[in-house]
């Protein structure tokens, strides 16, 4: 498993990016509905899911939205982060089979007054196309 | 368990409002961790987490906003619920003992072009502490 990344908030530029394949599977699915008890038969019952259009139950869009919590805690910048705020626009329904997801996150904004950096995400299927776009905002905690 | 609400579009008023309690337990927050590989020693550390300045090891904040999808899935608007973007801004640390977190969301604004609607979010702790704010815009499917 990837080890923390340890940027500090000196190392932080702007165009800084980083990213990482995260798969989905339908363990992965089933654990999520477990612990958010959202039954929701969107994401459950295939015959629900291609009756509103789909081809396929659709992923949860917050479980893949939770590998931003990779992409800051793990990747950028790694251990010394914390998550400040998160958006996200879910552009496509994602599929088990779209897996592995691909999260990029680049450096747009930094605030020294804050220790705060601003990235833009991305997150794309396995046919490139992109699910899900957003932005956070992290913190950098190296010299607490 | 609880079972979906299915209000449609045309039941969506101005001012609504739906809240539910979730508990955050030790194996939820594993199963995260599980989930999205963030090993993020914040989660996980509780030496590392008091050194920063926290009590105890901090519940990820994208744990605690997955029951947003909980709230648009299966409480408002319920069955017919598809999320289009999730704004969060995290407040305030939570921790396992902090469980349960009540989630309420509440109508502020209506797009009847989109069949969407706008719902501000907030989730408390069990001290009645708002941990977590934020906007969803939810579609409505109903008619599909």
């Amino acid at each position: 498993m990837k080890q923390c990344n340890m940027y500090k908030f000196n190392d932080i530029k702007l165009g800084m990016s980083e990213s990482f394949e995260a798969t989905i599977t339908e363990e992965k699915v089933d654990e999520f509905r477990k612990i958010t008890e959202d039954i929701n038969p969107l994401h459950n019952d295939i015959e629900y899911a291609k009756q509103k259009g789909y081809i396929n139950k659709v992923v949860f869009g917050m479980l893949t939205a939770s590998f931003l919590s990779t992409l800051a805690g793990v990747y950028l910048p790694g251990k010394y982060s914390l998550i400040h705020s998160v958006e996200i626009l879910f552009k496509k329904a994602v599929y088990i089979n779209d897996s592995p997801l691909t999260i990029v996150g680049t450096v747009t904004e930094i605030n020294k007054d804050f220790k705060q950096f601003t990235m833009k995400v991305s997150i794309f299927n396995n046919k490139k196309e992109k699910v899900c776009r957003g932005i956070m905002k992290v913190g950098v905690t190296d010299e607490k």
